[in-house]
Parts: structure tokens; C-alpha cells; sequence
């Protein structure tokens, strides 16, 4: 018997927010957002998962405002975040940072830093420099430690083996 | 065809976050030990969810390190939140915030505040009133603007309609 997606019952912003973005799959494609990731292709190649899938966690995801359609490059439609999805991001570190600490004990799998002056980017996503909170737009993430060297062949996998700046699209 | 439940090949510790945390009702059951639920009971009657789905959780956030079974008064056995499973408040409080912010047009369902000062909680987790983060055993839940005003007949939500301090076992 599948479980129904809702929380009915649970009158909790916990299970509202979990009932958008609480299924399998959702917060790493929301993750891949923020990567870059804008096409299905793209999506389907890095995440490994079934096209069915992705597709259905995409359309839920624009009906819920958290991604949004929009004409790319040689008409092909690109997914980008809202507002609404870039709001997500301390969702998103909180998780990362849980799972770095208990997961990943060579140390952070990906380091996060300050494209104005390279500093870190602490857990409550302020800059350890000048300790300014930092936009996604003005982040860089780049392989931490805990990052295993050889990466999948996928086009964001490799993109993502050097520097490279949140909500930049990967290159195609 | 059930999608499993492990992200292999997604080497990032969002996603072994996910693997722990992800499955639905899973962070639910995380938050209702912080409210101070212990019991079998307790989480079933507050969450209505199928004991049999109630059951598996609890097993795997054991296996996982994130609860841990002590022995409670009158022979029951309780269940109470390990180190680990305290070090995934910022992930409940991060969601919560996205949740009041997108899904509670009156106002936060829940306000936290500092028990030593009563200062509002932040969403840092910092007192706004003295500064200093706040450990959720010095933090009390009350009802917020948002919540509606009829709760729930079980004992969680009863108890819940009154301050209450979080990790505080629900009265029997």
C-alpha cells in the first residue's frame, strides 16, 4: 500500500513543508538547482534516476513554486528556482552540514566559500571573513576532502570536480 | 515498483542525509521526540500513521543512531533522541521556517522561546534576547497565531496547547 503524499491530520509547517519537498528525490533535485542544473537531461544524468520520476517531481515542484519553467538556449525548457526555492537553501545546509558531520568522516564532501573574498561560508550561511550572509549567487562550491576523487562522467558531475558558482548554469 | 530507499552514486552527504532522515514521517517522528514524545503509543496516536510504518521508522532511527531505546517507567520501553538525533534541530527548524513562511498565512503554528529569559527564538536558533544559541532542553514550544484553535484529541496534542519545554517527557 503506497502512503499518501499529505500529512492530513498534522497541522505543522514541518509537514506542510515536507509534504512539497518531503519526497524522495525532491531535495536533490532542488540541490541540483542550485548546482546549475537547469535541463531534464541534465537532471536525469547526474541523479541516476528513473525519467518517469524526474518528470513527476518536476511538475510538483512548479506547481508548488519552488521551480519554474522557462524558454533556455535552442528551445529547449530549462527549470530554475523561484524565490520561493532559493528560500530552501538553509533546508538544504542544514542537511549537508548533519551529513558531512556523521557521513563523511575524511571531512566535507563539497566546501562552500564567498566569491567576494573567498572566505567560508559558515552552517548559518554567513561568510567567516567579513561575516556577511551570503546569496547563493555569491557562493562558489568546490570538492571538499570527503569528496571521493574519481568523479561520475555525467556533464555536472565533472562541471562540478572545479569551482564553480551556485545558479550558474552548467555548461552544455 | 518502489523506489529504493538508498541514493547510490549520488556521492553527497545531502543525500546520506536523506538516506537517514528522508523517508516520509521519518523527520515527523524526529520532531515529536522533541516535543518530548517516548512512547509506541504516544508518536501512533499523535501521528495516525499505520503502527506497522510507526515500527520500521523506529527500528531504522535506532539502527541509525538517532534514537535510542531506554527503559521507561511501568515496563514501557521509550524512546529518546541520541547526541546525533539532537544535532538534526537545525534541519527541523530550517523546515519549519519555510513551512510558516509559505504555508501559514496567520503567522508561525508554533513559537519557540528561551526558558531562561523567554526571548523568541530565532531562526539560527539563537535567543533574540540574549544572544546565545539556545540547546532545545532550555527551549519552550507554545502555540503560535497560526495554529488552529481546536486541537487534537490525543495526549501530544493536548499537551501541546500549553507551553511546554522541549525534550520535557508528555505526561502520562
Amino acid at each position: 500500500m503506497p502512503l499518501r503524499k499529505d500529512y492530513s491530520g498534522q497541522s505543522c509547517s514541518l509537514a506542510k513543508a515536507l509534504e512539497v519537498v518531503g519526497e524522495r528525490w525532491t531535495l536533490l533535485i532542488v540541490r541540483d538547482a542550485f548546482f546549475g542544473v537547469r535541463r531534464f537531461g541534465d537532471f536525469a544524468d547526474h541523479l541516476d534516476i528513473p525519467r518517469a520520476v524526474l518528470s513527476e517531481r518536476l511538475t510538483s515542484l512548479v506547481d508548488a513554486g519552488v521551480l519554474e519553467r522557462v524558454d533556455g538556449d535552442h528551445g529547449h525548457v530549462e527549470y530554475v528556482l523561484t524565490d520561493k526555492g532559493l528560500a530552501l537553501q538553509p533546508v538544504l545546509r542544514s542537511l549537508l552540514a548533519w551529513g558531512d558531520d556523521y557521513y563523511s568522516p575524511k571531512g566535507p564532501r563539497r566546501v562552500f566559500t564567498h566569491a567576494a573574498d573567498d572566505g567560508r561560508i559558515d552552517r548559518t550561511g554567513r561568510c567567516r571573513s567579513c561575516g556577511e550572509p551570503v546569496p547563493p549567487g555569491d557562493t562558489v562550491v568546490a570538492p571538499g576532502p570527503g569528496l571521493p576523487s574519481r568523479p561520475k562522467p555525467d556533464r555536472v558531475s565533472r562541471t562540478l570536480t572545479r569551482p564553480h558558482r551556485l545558479l550558474d548554469p552548467i555548461p552544455g
